[in-house]
């Protein structure tokens, strides 16, 4: 009987046979309701998890207004972990309580089911948000489980992918100028939140500018690049500067990503090639998100 | 003008108009590339939250084996967080690393939207888990964030969602009997895993009976309820232990709903009717989980 | 080698092995871009044609107005042709150019695969009604071939279902009650198309019997039971009046079907039973649509 | 009041308005069960019919083997009445008993409505191929309706596209080397069915062309290229060999489009621009299909 249990072998290993799941009671017929969707083969997959209730949240735990560093840097960790473990992420953009991952067109990850890829990339998100709060926020007590949804959508041309990235880049850009001005109009110009509405009803960004300028002293161009970009989170292999050693870490950019410029010097993204190597630049200071990589000591 | 703005209040009201959100970009257009499901009316919906590679999670957290008490209550804590946010879940169901929510089948929860209501679940339920775990393992540190996937299903008819939560009972009776045997085996009967998986394979549920028996002088029915039947929760009215009033608290059950008796008692499920009194058993010690709603000092 | 070859045929008969079709090519990779929805199981499928661009059709081959009989006996014949040909429809409804086929809840047919339920059955409707064309319009030359859309609807309970239908029946009644006036202002009352119109523009249905009746003699509720009702089909056994044999026939009924009673009279339906006798009332004459199926000379 | 109206005639105008569709009855609700997919955008549309049972139809039909000419032709007929109702589509290809309808990608068809597009197609295919079945079987009676299922696939690039219409073709060849080697075998060589399928069981292509080069003194590359390509419907302008005036038709091609030749000579298509001039070879006598076109009286 050695023959009959070879060919079994070889059945099972080409998949060609499978010994049908014993069915453990009759109940199992309910199995049948479950449907599952692949999604469409060469297409760009982006899954985007974005925050519920984060109004309430972000009051609730005093967030600094327009932007706290640390939450933002809590979200970019978060987004590092689903990074790390889901190795067909390409790039991730994220911004204020949204994140969203890019997979590689060709990802057969969880041979493309929908369901699988958007939960499981959500799930971790929200579980790595709570895990890593204390580390950012090592004097506010977390009062409640925050929550995330999640979504995905394809993109069948880099374009389309292009224009997705920009739109939500284009987004950050609106709302942030936006929450700078009546910010700044609530905190320094003593307006309520309703006046500073008022105020900025059917202002166009020149407008929004101009404020800022004459009234605050404030040239918007020169607030923090991750207030006005974003974050990008993409991988790429640097020279460690503890060891010496070349490493592949996940770096985070704060850059324009709607102009062509970002495309041609991370050409790999797209062309879905290996990761590339980074030169930080002398005059940049290295993040502490990226010593951590490192394990450097960071203060 | 003030009759023209009258209209369009009304309008907007009754929501026959909507002022088109101002395209803040030429890249909106790629909003059109989501696509939103909604759920087939009257159905119940049910929603599994099922753990990733808990095998490894359970064993780098050195979880109790064959049942960690204090693991399962996290779950029952997770998945009571869940119910407190979405009322329209009637009844959860929990057994070893999964959850399953049923949804009334007339809710219109998110409108009945398939992904709004999988994901925000599946990440309460994650988060959840993460917050509260110091709370169950207060020795333990979380070494890593643990992730779910979620999935959800429609059963048209109650028999077939009864049969969906008789299948999930029996599938935890299977495999709690199982592990009872095969952890008597290693622990006390001193067999490496494999040769415990030996000499239980092809032996019927009368086998594993016997073995625990007449070799661990154990039965079966006595273990632990909550280990052989898993967790019901359901929403019931209770007279608080403290302060005497009435509350409407999250049970937990271990019983058996395969029977009819669980949905005579429990009629208020199916026929989707008001929350039902329940008056505890004076035999029955009440458990700190239900203590807890109740803001009772617990040891 | 003979026990082999009895392991395979053994392992194909139960499905637990295929002969993985012989890629034929390198391009057949594109195969995994096809995606297929199965339906729901334990819900009633209703597969709804509907004629595309009808008024045009109806102008272009002198349809009478507001009915054609011929033209509503092609559309029964057709849909007749279908049920022969799907044994798994257990009802169908017509009324104007559209017809709905109700499927049994527990239908397996092509393994509930969505898309091929709703275009055999769209394509072999629209063809029948072609192929039949001139028995109905032996005087009239079909000047182009028509065509019709499908959709797939689920139902989950017998009171959907039966709402799904009077929805339908109650929308045959609104528009012909409507037409019935209409054409007999413009063809007795010697209105413009645009007059009628604007005669019946905001009357109820008490208005519109009202008219009917004053101005055109005419009492809606004597007009023929097929033009205010719409057809039935269902299943019967009949003696045949010519052999004196029964046989199972395909039986149009032109009756209320939002009342309990048409439900209780044919139970087989709902309660999806074996074909019931039918006995044809004496003082009915059995129309030729019947006489037809069992090959009876007809005028 | 004027203003009032003017402001909802231009809401409705710019479709932010709709006078919600009067209830007509109670019933209406059961609306909420129909669902509706729309096609991802920026994606090649196809779509293939197929027919059923078309085995037990040529039988019965006596179409002649391996092909039947007229058959094909038809179906070619049918395919161009398609094409000729759907402009979106650019190209059409057609191989035995199956056609596929290629839709330019940036089509907004009933929106992209998936149900709409594959059944209307469907449908017209159906209802096409009865209507014109005596043009091309003028001694044949069409013995009962014939049918043909429907379904939508998308492909996201220009290669996967040539690789779908590759895939098709290559199936064309194989199945028709396979099919004149069969028929030969029988008609010419005597063999019964199943001694001609024996004598193939286990041929390579090299093997087929063997035997017809040896045993039936027959070249298969000098069959018609009709049944070695099977049919390329695309649209040209063509000078009217009738009136010298420039007309758009629709032109039946036989020619391999697995190669690039193809798909340079017929720029237009994956570049979706407008339609070009097609001068005929003076060497090909042009086909009563296109006559038929320029109404030229044919034989």
């Amino acid at each position: 009987m050695k023959l009959v249990s070879t060919i079994f072998k070889y059945l099972e290993k080409r998949s060609l046979y499978t010994t049908s799941t014993m069915a453990k009671s009759k109940f199992e017929y309910v199995k049948n309701f479950e449907c599952d969707e692949n999604l469409l083969p060469n297409c760009w997959i982006v899954v985007r998890v974005d925050g519920k209730s984060f109004h309430k949240f972000t009051t609730k735990h005093s967030f600094k207004k327009p932007n706290d560093s640390q939450a933002l840097w809590l979200m970019n960790k978060a987004a590092s972990v689903v990074m790390d473990e889901f190795k067909d992420i390409l790039l991730s953009y994220g911004q204020s309580d949204e994140y969203s991952f890019v997979l590689r067109k060709d990802s057969m990850l969880y041979n493309r089911r929908k369901t699988k890829i958007m939960t499981y990339i959500n799930s971790l998100f929200s579980s790595a948000y709570v895990f890593f709060w204390n580390e950012y926020f090592p004097d506010v007590k977390l009062k409640y489980p925050p929550s995330f949804d999640s979504r995905v959508v394809l993109y069948p041309s880099d374009e389309n992918l292009r224009d997705y990235l920009s739109w939500r880049q284009a987004d950050c850009h609106i709302n942030n100028l936006y929450n700078t001005v009546f910010w700044a109009l609530v905190q320094k110009g003593h307006l309520t939140n309703t006046e500073a509405e008022q105020r900025l009803c059917g202002t166009f960004s020149s407008d929004k500018n101009e404020i800022l300028f004459t009234e605050f002293n404030t040239n918007y161009n020169n607030e923090p690049l991750m207030y006005r970009k974003g974050t990008i989170l993409i991988r790429k292999k640097i020279k460690s500067p503890k060891s010496g050693k070349n490493k592949i870490i996940i770096l985070p950019l704060h850059e324009d990503l709607i102009q062509d410029q970002f495309w041609k010097k991370n050409f790999e993204i797209l062309e879905i090639q290996a990761t590339q190597f980074y030169d930080w630049p002398p005059e940049l200071e290295i993040p502490e998100f990226v010593k951590k990589q490192f394990k450097i000591e960071t203060n």
